[in-house]
């Protein structure tokens, strides 16, 4: 049965107004869906615009090697690619929008993101989505236009997707796989395990925003000086810093488990201490305060538009110009350093000389925010 | 966050008896789990079995360009294969566990088959497991150890996986999302558009076990003759045809919808009638009683080893021969023919000679069944 889609054809949608079913069923109304809702949103998959998400060395040097074949289970690319990074995420947030996002500009954002945080450069993405029955097909289409603005925003096509719709009450509203598929250049090295002693810390922008957005409408809060998500592609901030350093060492986005989590990761795959400087991390004023009210601590929130990178010392002036210069980090920041003691851990100093260790949660701080 | 796993470390599993919110939550649980679990159950990546999964000519001719990076965000493989074919899949069956398989069986086969649909060798692919809190661990890892066997079995890697945990109630046990890639041979050219008047319709074994075998354990049902599902990767069966006929015009799994959904979408894309003669089509006589007994036609149940091939006249007496000698085709059948005539139509001709139309589904035959 093929109830994967891949081409286009745009007409209006019939005369359901909520997710049946049959939506899901192989049939007429799962047709219907795909080509009528899906498709057009995900743009023309032609071979003029694939060619363009291939390197630029193939992309000039044997354009008649970049073929797409006709629409089928599986969609067929013929290129000539030295190396492919390929990762998947599932997207479960609740509620499906938020202040700044929704499920699918985080579908899409996050999935970029690993393949960006891995030196690729994005190029396709698949989509699954699993929809409970009764959800307002109203609603899926914002969700897939923003899934499609925020694919054209970080230049990636999605080039393959597939629908399941299970009974009501048996999944909550949405749910959205992508699986991302990116190219690597040759020069680029990405790794934990090439962070040492010495390295530079910086990150792109303020934290916590994400999940404080998430958290502040699922608990019907309002905040003085409201704020948004940060949720954003992040694949042309990466491609400007390997721009000016192609030797970066490492890169990780900061999403579930915030800041925290992400560098006692990396501080453990090393075997590296990190220090952080606790008056160099910026977070805004409202989402400090949003912190202190729900009881959070804002290194453990979730970002979805946030990185940290590892760079050798030399390199982090022009790394840190070239991130403030970037839409995607105005407010990049040297938060910390590597050192060679306390293997594993990451210690924080404080704005009074204080210090304190910045651990693993062994719980769960806020579930379903992306 | 690197909440996405690549590699392997095996260690039993801690004091938990179900899935905790936590375990999707960024900690140290979460790691626990792909640690513990996840990598022991998906094979050592390592770059030797990485490299068995590149095309051959890459694999003899250029070994050095075949590199894993270490474990990250993103799964980067290192090669430069001609042609790449993607899919993607959820999976949401309901129950989890049926007759001659279960839910990671079928995340594995499902696509695996797409790309086998398309002439693709399978090689990768990525896992996305929506949990429900509460889940039992041990169904966790009995639907892990059950995909890792399929995997093997279907000769492909899973080389990247995402975990996301929803609050009881709010998903159905387990859904999975499966991404594939695979590599096409440069001699192999299937697609709707080119099946053409002539050609001759083979399946490779008979219909309905799948979708009756599932909906047997949802009803709580039992069929003298006892059935299995005929869920199986097709992808070395595939192998096989291509070898004795490397121009096959189409071929399609006979999954949601059934062989019905399936021709139909054939006539209708190469805009070809398709005759089929109802004596030659395979099905078992308990399932054909099962059908009966539940109301189900089963020219539209779900299958998930069946396929159906479409080839030139002069070369379906040795296709045939090569299906049935492959253990996935023992019954394999020729079943029709296309034709010029009533074009996007699917006729069948009955075993008195009478003769009926069988069209699209408007509706929902049966939910949940992949």
């Amino acid at each position: 049965m093929n109830d994967d889609f891949q081409l286009s054809c745009p007409t209006p949608l019939s005369n359901h107004k909520t997710v049946q079913l049959a939506h899901g069923g192989g049939g007429r109304l799962m047709r219907e869906l795909i080509e009528r809702l899906f498709l057009p949103a995900f743009a023309v998959v032609d071979e003029a615009s694939l060619q363009a998400n291939l390197p630029g060395s193939l992309n000039e040097a044997q354009p008649e090697k970049v073929k797409l074949l006709p629409p089928h289970d599986a969609a067929v690319l013929s290129a000539e690619a030295p190396r492919l990074a390929v990762t998947t995420d599932s997207f479960v947030v609740s509620p499906l929008f938020f202040p700044g996002g929704d499920i699918g500009k985080l579908a899409v954002c996050g999935t970029v993101n690993d393949l960006a945080m891995a030196g690729a450069k994005p190029a396709f993405l698949t989509a699954g989505f699993i929809l409970e029955e009764g959800l307002p097909l109203e609603t899926l289409r914002r969700v897939v236009a923003s899934m499609s603005a925020a694919a054209r925003s970080a230049g990636v096509k999605i080039i393959a997707g597939d629908t399941k719709v299970v009974d009501r009450g048996k999944a909550d509203g949405m749910f959205i796989n992508t699986a991302g598929i990116g190219w690597v250049a040759s020069d680029v090295n990405i790794s934990p395990a090439r962070v040492c002693p010495g390295d530079v810390i910086l990150i792109n922008g303020d934290l916590g925003r994400h999940g404080v957005a998430v958290m502040s409408v699922r608990e019907g809060l309002q905040f003085e000086g409201a704020f948004e998500s940060d949720c954003a592609p992040l694949s042309s901030l990466v491609e400007a810093m390997l721009a000016v350093e192609p030797d970066i060492h490492c890169l990780r986005d900061l999403t579930r488990g915030g800041l925290a989590a992400a560098l006692n990761e990396i501080a453990g795959d090393a075997q590296v201490g990190i220090e952080l400087d606790e008056a160099s991390i910026p977070i805004a004023e409202p989402v400090a305060a949003a912190c202190e009210l729900l009881g959070l601590d804002p290194l453990y929130v979730a970002n979805e538009g946030r990185l940290a990178a590892f760079v050798a010392p030399e390199a982090a002036p022009r790394m840190l110009e070239a991130m403030r210069r970037h839409a995607a980090g105005p407010q990049a920041a040297i938060i910390g350093k590597v050192t060679a003691e306390h293997a594993g851990t990451v210690e924080l100093r404080g704005r009074f000389g204080g210090r304190r260790i910045v651990d693993f949660l062994s719980g769960e701080q806020m579930p379903r925010i992306c």
